[in-house]
């Protein structure tokens, strides 16, 4: 049985069980409209902590003006039973109102990594999101916490955040998980009209062209970033936001690529943004 | 016998063998340099928790360019000597570099509230401050933690950040201790020469004026600000930072008094910059 808790007061006495009854608890942050993506969170938190816990929460503060805040699907009912099914033992799911009662004059700041990649396209969105995880963070209070390597920028900027302000908590990152041809698996890919979604696995297929062009031996950077570029510019109907090769701790910029590097793009099909990256390694 | 841990791992052990035994936990974070004001709040502590954790950190990020973060005082083994004498069961005095391995990247920003009055004069301060509170309460995770009326913008500032952070802590405020001319107990008083020490009770006859005058039927806020203003310009050595009238809780400027209201100083005498406030109060 899955309880629903609507409130930071209810979360809050739920948590106060698991604690004094010694419990170790897993918290998974969702914004619901949950797939195998989420649910694969779910079965890892399950095999490693007590108790599971998962908060689905539209949050305004990640998304700016223009951006898709009010029409994100919010298919709650699905979502509990996809939630009851994967054994989570509570579903946080407050409104916006409970959570940001009034405008938010604190917020945590995620400084230059903030700004790059998709920080470039949503300026704010990583405030948002950092911000969001301290106050789950904070109301829940986990042992371990469960992001999807899906959003590369945003596991990197969470993992900063626990090391620089000393959350007492540990980071799991899950692999992407991913349709038959290799489009990952997103709430947003509900958007996409049927051709659209013909042409969404470019993602993937320009990731992995970069993949083996660095095995046949090609190590420049922007080699591989306008090979990724190329590809994506001449898929019918995509608008390349960014295709870049980084260095998958700093997200900066590399010149070569040495030992390991994160190759991500970000690509809009009409009003939906797609992301995915692959992490690259010499071998 | 009072422990000291220098290191965030030997902090996160100690609070672990804490938590384990099921007992509270009070935290009163310092710069050092103890005094009666920081004995208050360990006294305090004492009555509420079942154990007094301190901390003992000069935080260079909330001290700016040109400010007196080398020379800010650190006798530590006489507070070594106070905490043991009022109880106290743990010293966290780690290394700047212990805090900050490397730059920080992700600090917690206190927008519009730390802007004004002290950070009008200190920019960066209260970001300072909240960076290093929020990582002091992950390491120590106090059930309540203790700061001074005397550093009433900060106060203000780290209830908001623990409200709408949702910080699982409460926060206990101590009256500003005073020495017998008024002058609030501060580790800056040493800096003071002989003569600056003879005028430092300037400040808080400001304050006092101010609450004579709104005793006495004035309420404009402007008036109290420009009595306060004229007695601090007159006193030798003294140079006037802020004299102003503001909301209690959002440190907003008000024009008259109604309720509650928080008369706030700063004054530099040299190379010293002094603070004390008092809040004023329509009976």
């Amino acid at each position: 049985m899955t309880v629903v808790l609507r409130t930071i007061a209810e979360a809050r006495n739920w948590v106060g069980e698991q604690r004094r009854a010694g419990r170790t608890l897993g918290l998974v942050p969702t914004l619901g409209a949950l797939h195998e993506g989420h649910a694969s969170h779910f079965r890892r938190a399950r095999a490693t902590c007590d108790r599971v816990a998962i908060s689905i929460f539209v949050n305004p503060l990640q998304f700016g003006a223009g951006e898709d805040y009010e029409r994100y699907p919010r298919p709650f009912e699905a979502d509990l039973r996809l939630a009851e099914k994967e054994g989570v033992d509570a579903v946080f799911a407050p409104d916006a109102k409970e959570m940001y009662p009034a405008a938010s004059e604190i917020v945590v700041e995620p400084g230059r990594l903030g700004e790059v990649l998709c920080g470039a396209s949503r300026p704010g969105h990583f405030r948002g999101v950092l911000t969001v995880v301290a106050k789950l963070l904070h109301i829940l209070q986990p042992d371990r916490t469960f992001f999807g390597q899906k959003d590369a920028q945003q596991v990197v900027l969470i993992q900063r955040m626990v090391a620089e302000l000393n959350f007492p908590v540990e980071i799991e990152v899950g692999p992407t998980i991913r349709e038959p041809d290799g489009l990952a698996l997103s709430s947003r890919n509900a958007y996409l009209s049927a051709a659209e979604r013909a042409q969404a696995s470019v993602l993937y297929r320009a990731l992995r062209r970069a993949e083996t062009l660095l095995a046949s031996g090609e190590r420049q950077a922007s080699r591989l970033e306008q090979e990724m570029q190329a590809m994506i510019q001449a898929a019918p109907g995509a608008q390349l936001d960014y295709a870049r090769v980084v260095d998958r701790r700093t997200l900066e910029p590399v010149t070569a690529v040495e030992g390991e590097a994160l190759a991500a793009v970000a690509v809009r099909f009409g009003k939906t943004r797609l992301i995915d990256n692959l992490v690259l390694g010499l071998s």
